[in-house]
């Protein structure tokens, strides 16, 4: 018995899978090449030293492989194509575990999106961020350089960046609200925020309140975590707040999570009458309550009421910041202001999950708001998107007069459009992508509505993109509704 | 009936509630301060319009809210300290909040270990991570200016940026990875790898096959996703392979995750034909490995043999690389190459909870790779290491020559240390920490280990760092072995 067929007896391995396994090698060494008549089941026995029935264990598994076959007056011979055998039979079943993955998959509606998104070709009418050449890159690259000294590349604490919660409760006083740095943990923009939340606070199966329709339905993490948003009505002023207590008793919600501030997608602006009020009625019911406000400042004609967290003596709220939407998206920083136990809780997962967001970004961040870069480009921004707020006005009312309905919003970057005619919105969606517009159509922040609806915005497309989207946007519709009569 | 007891009857909030909530507003506001004797129930009903028993709920509620209370031979008053009271009763019950979330927190050492990290005085002798004075970090930001133009501060594409997913590519062919830039997702770190992993690939139950020890027995996230890591034992090459097919029958594990290069905690470089062996065994139980490469560039004699993923012609390796370790960690930045529809799941998952990897950290990445700064960076720290390395050797024979035993890596930052008396490794670790020296008990990566261990890691503390602390560490272990012959 030669070095070659030593079988390895103190092995935990199947003396057949050994066997099993030696012959794949010489297979797949090129050893014994397609065609090959292997040795008989007795030659075999012999070489390794094992009984028969040892062998025919091995061998079976072999053809069952597809790697052996027996041929008539030939006796067993590799198989024709055993690369292949070999490449796919080992290959695993990736569609089995991504289907196992506990996660569920994005709504298709919103992979779609995302995916229209990586075409730069594409016209965004309805993308949730500034136009690229609205951001600060290059200005923001340059400054960096004067601050070198103080960057750190390490691990940062749990929370973030100490001198970055230093800022930012400075920040925050400026809006009312009152954050001792250990109140503030740090994170990779608003959705995280929302992530840990939902990972940290809330258990399967928990209900959570939110304006209908509402960003949250469009963020899939919530319903990955089990957790169900129920829809609160909405009036010009927010949602109703003197519903909250009855919708909590009924589905035993666990958190409201509201958008007071030029809500997405509706535009919104949530009236002080208004805040107080669901303040009230959520310190009542007890009924904890998330404060998005990554818009909160972009106000476009005047200064918005205080956030609800500058009103919260009682720690009954949970505060939402972000610079996605002033600053740049791709920084990839935002915030969560809460009692320090909270805090405490969300930035241990935080930790467990990404061990802290990019030094960098928190870096920039810094920077930008100590300077007072950032309020300097905010004004700019806001003078941007004031002109584009009335130009998009203006084309709505050139091309849709008639057949849509809107109001224009004080802030952010949304106007929430009714289309009057009954038309099917994702046949109207797959349609404007063929002409290569990409539309946000409104069931992704409200699967249950039974209207058509569009989220547009004004912030991304160009002043010529959003005059030729918004034309063929008419022309579209007035197809879809039998209409020949298009106006233009 | 003035319009101050009107109620709104329409209104889906109960009558009652009204009610209450309008004599807390009484309250709050200071109409009716402390002492305050308030209308009977007869009045109240009479000034609302309701029927006494209305009356009777609302008051009820307000006597359990602790706001008002009934005095003998004064009627019903506004109680003492109501402010307190408000306050504290709508205070939401954050630490059941906290108790009720899905997620699991950290152990609760990580969580005193990062906590201790914290103390920018302590005395590292185990953190897993270079120390800053290695970091470029001030070479990085001054880098950054020259390639302004091609910064985007936008969202990214769902796998990240193309130029750094190309980039990649080119670098990873290096180490004969042949992964097209379809096949690579950007991630916030190796970590987050781990946990989109978890979430996207396996479901709640699956078992894991790891060294043991291992990494992945400090990482949470595992655990948080209801996956149960099981270890295989090791040799000075590293996990035994064989041992493999039979502790996937007997666990049913869905996947292998493992650590070739430089181990974390053990600090074992896993030579060419066991890593065979291994993908050998896994293919023939198509077991999908995971093959967490972070420590990879961090060779400090010769370069470790391929990777696993070099080897892996079927699609059965999924890898996973980060700049933690060797750029710098602050940057959150690492990659996954996979098969397409694997990248795809999580790609989808990773834009779900963050929106993708700061920006500024990826272009940071591209860049330094492309201009070869990368590169010049890793011989120096290479240096650096390598000379921290035998410091530590030296160190470690004069202090601890008789009471521990160990062997030195080949690469990355640990020795893996077993003290020879059965010492309580968590009495170690108390004491130490108040002298304030921060040690990586064993335990972290092994729950089951019955020796004490230490990682100690020479990446972090300073030369006379090192002196001290080990100095310390010796004369504490035989202390605590009841030893009085000190070494020193
Ligand atoms: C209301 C709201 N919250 C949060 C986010 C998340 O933004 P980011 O994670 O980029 O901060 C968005 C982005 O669309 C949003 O509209
Ligand atoms: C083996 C291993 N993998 C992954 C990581 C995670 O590193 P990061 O998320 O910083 O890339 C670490 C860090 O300690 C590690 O040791």
């Amino acid at each position: 018995m030669t070095e070659e067929w030593l079988l390895d007896r103190s092995s935990d391995t199947p003396l057949y899978q050994q066997i099993h396994d030696r012959i794949v090698g010489k297979i797949r060494s090129g050893a014994w090449p397609v065609g090959t008549k292997i040795p008989t089941q007795r030659e075999l026995a012999e070489r390794f030293g094992v009984n028969r029935s040892t062998i025919v264990y091995a061998l079976d598994e072999l053809s069952a492989d597809g790697l052996i076959q027996s041929k008539v007056g030939q006796g067993t011979v590799v198989a024709n194509n055993t690369w292949n055998v070999i490449a796919s039979a080992r290959t695993p079943d990736w569609g089995r575990y991504v289907a196992a993955g506990a996660h569920r998959p994005n709504q298709q509606l919103i992979q779609l999106i995302n995916k229209a998104e990586e075409n730069p070709a594409i016209l965004r009418l309805g993308t949730g961020e500034p136009a690229p050449e609205l951001l600060p890159a290059r200005a923001m690259m340059l400054s960096l350089q004067n601050s070198a000294a103080s960057l750190s590349l390490s691990y940062s604490e749990p929370r973030g960046s100490l001198r970055l919660r230093e800022t930012l409760s400075r920040y925050l006083l400026a809006k009312g609200i009152n954050a001792a740095p250990s109140s503030i943990l740090i994170v990779s923009g608003g959705l995280q925020a929302l992530q840990l939340i939902a990972l940290g606070l809330l258990h399967d199966g928990s209900a959570i309140l939110t304006e209908s329709p509402s960003y949250l339905n469009s963020v899939h993490v919530v319903q990955s975590a089990g957790i169900r948003p129920c829809g609160v009505p909405m009036d010009k002023d927010g949602l109703l707040a003197r519903r909250l207590g009855s919708m909590k008793r009924k589905t035993d919600a666990a958190m409201l999570y509201t958008i007071p501030a030029f809500h997405n997608p509706t535009g919104c602006l949530m009236p002080a009458a208004r805040r107080e009020e669901l303040l009230h009625v959520c310190m009542h019911e007890r009924l904890p309550v998330v404060e998005d406000d990554v818009y909160g400042d972009l106000w476009l004609d005047e200064e918005p009421p205080p956030p609800l967290k500058a009103m919260d003596r009682e720690g009954l709220v949970l505060y939402i910041g972000s610079m996605s939407k002033s600053l740049g998206p791709g920084l990839r920083l935002g915030w969560i202001v809460a009692p320090v136990p909270v805090i405490d809780r969300l930035a241990d997962i935080k930790m467990q999950t990404d061990y802290g967001t990019s030094a960098l970004s928190q870096h920039a961040v810094a920077e930008w708001l100590e300077t007072g870069r950032y309020d300097e480009h905010l004004s700019g921004l806001r003078a941007e998107l004031r002109r584009r707020r009335g130009y998009m006005d203006t084309l709505l009312n050139r091309y849709m007069g008639s057949r849509a309905e809107w109001s224009l919003p004080q802030g952010g970057f949304y106007i929430w459009l009714r289309i009057r005619s009954p038309i099917q919105v994702r046949r109207l969606f797959d349609l404007a992508l063929k002409e290569g517009i990409l539309l946000h159509p409104g069931s992704v922040y409200d699967p249950g509505l039974d209207e058509p609806y569009l989220r547009l915005s004004y912030a991304y497309a160009s002043f010529d993109q959003m005059e030729l989207g918004i034309r063929r946007l008419a022309a579209l519709i007035s197809q879809l509704s039998g209409d020949n009569t298009q106006e233009l």
